[in-house]
């Protein structure tokens, strides 16, 4: 399949880069520093661009079947990844690609209640410094769930979401997962393998999912 | 101010800058067929773009201290209402403009269950040819009560929204209105003195109100 990953040179964007060409995908990788990313990499299946993701336009992905949306923005304008599910949105309105956005952990249920994970962030000095980020993923997150005519997917990590290879997976939908110790973390390579295995066998149209190492 | 219509051909867009050109204000109209609406106004306080709305940019709008968002899409192409308010979000995320988004009575409440009124809608046959506008409109305030750093406000007609002069208003939040005759009604020459009232003396920041004929 054609495959593009937006957001290629960041943590879950190089492991789903790897992951695809690994089942051998053409990949279409789009960043800032695309130098770093094709340095070492000598597939033929691999092409890049490197522009401004809010300076894409449709005929840029036009041969996509596929559209990875691994975009991260700096915490003080965490609102910018509303803005780029929004104008793939609106670019793909009845059309025939798919697109995959990587959401956080804050958008998760937890406990016996139920509540979102992301109030629970909110109570946590510790991350305040990046609190917009999993408040705009969950507002990204309800405006997706308002989408129709887009052959949306949307996945989260867990807590721990950080650079590794590939684990064994442990699969869940709304709810925040735990492994048998007690521990939620995903690694990178973990959340690609998860993504390769829904780009190639649809399970979730128009939902979330998410997935942990377990 | 400078207060621009967006969709100024429509039947809100016209009462709407009737009533700012009456009340002094310079108007920027935006629209399709301009010559309909220029015709008959020799007002040095209009200018006009005949443009699609959604080629415009933030230079076109760079001296407006008001955007009012009056579009109307086709019933079969009701998503477009969503795709401008994300664009203009986008466009004005962090800016001084204030952003008047014209809504639905779909996403009122109503009934003693305070249930949404485009679930009474899609149980009516009559309006099923134009459900995906409601829902659509119901989805962009979805939208818009997730974005935090742009001053926007919705507004909210009755279920009857008809062409006509203004009455006295009746005004209320987010449910449902009727007035003491049991109508459900709203002119647009009255949407229009409400949507003036709200722009000269800012009542409702980052909420959703709706407005009556008395």
């Amino acid at each position: 399949m054609n495959i593009t990953i937006i957001g290629a040179t960041g943590m879950t964007g190089k492991a789903l880069v790897n992951e695809a060409l690994m089942r051998g995908h053409h990949v279409l990788a789009i960043g800032r520093s695309l130098e770093k990313l094709a340095a070492g990499k000598d597939s033929q299946q691999l092409m890049t661009i490197a522009k401004d993701v809010f300076a894409l336009t449709k005929a840029d992905l036009a041969d996509s079947d596929v559209i990875v949306d691994a975009f991260a923005s700096s915490p003080d304008q965490a609102y910018l990844h509303v803005d780029l599910a929004t104008k793939l949105i609106a670019m793909f309105r009845g059309a025939k690609q798919r697109l995959v956005f990587i959401l956080g952990a804050g958008s998760l249920k937890t406990g016996e209640d139920h509540h979102l994970f992301v109030h629970d962030m909110e109570q946590n000095p510790k991350v305040q410094a990046i609190i917009e980020v999993p408040r705009n993923q969950f507002a990204e997150l309800t405006f997706l769930r308002t989408v129709k005519n887009v052959d949306w997917v949307g996945v989260s990590p867990s807590i721990n979401f950080h650079p590794g290879a590939a684990t064994e997976l442990l699969l869940g939908k709304d709810e925040l997962l735990f492994n048998e110790k007690g521990v939620s973390e995903t690694s990178a390579g973990t959340m690609a393998v998860a993504i390769l295995n829904e780009i190639e066998k649809p399970q979730h149209p128009k939902e979330r999912f998410t997935v942990a190492d377990r």
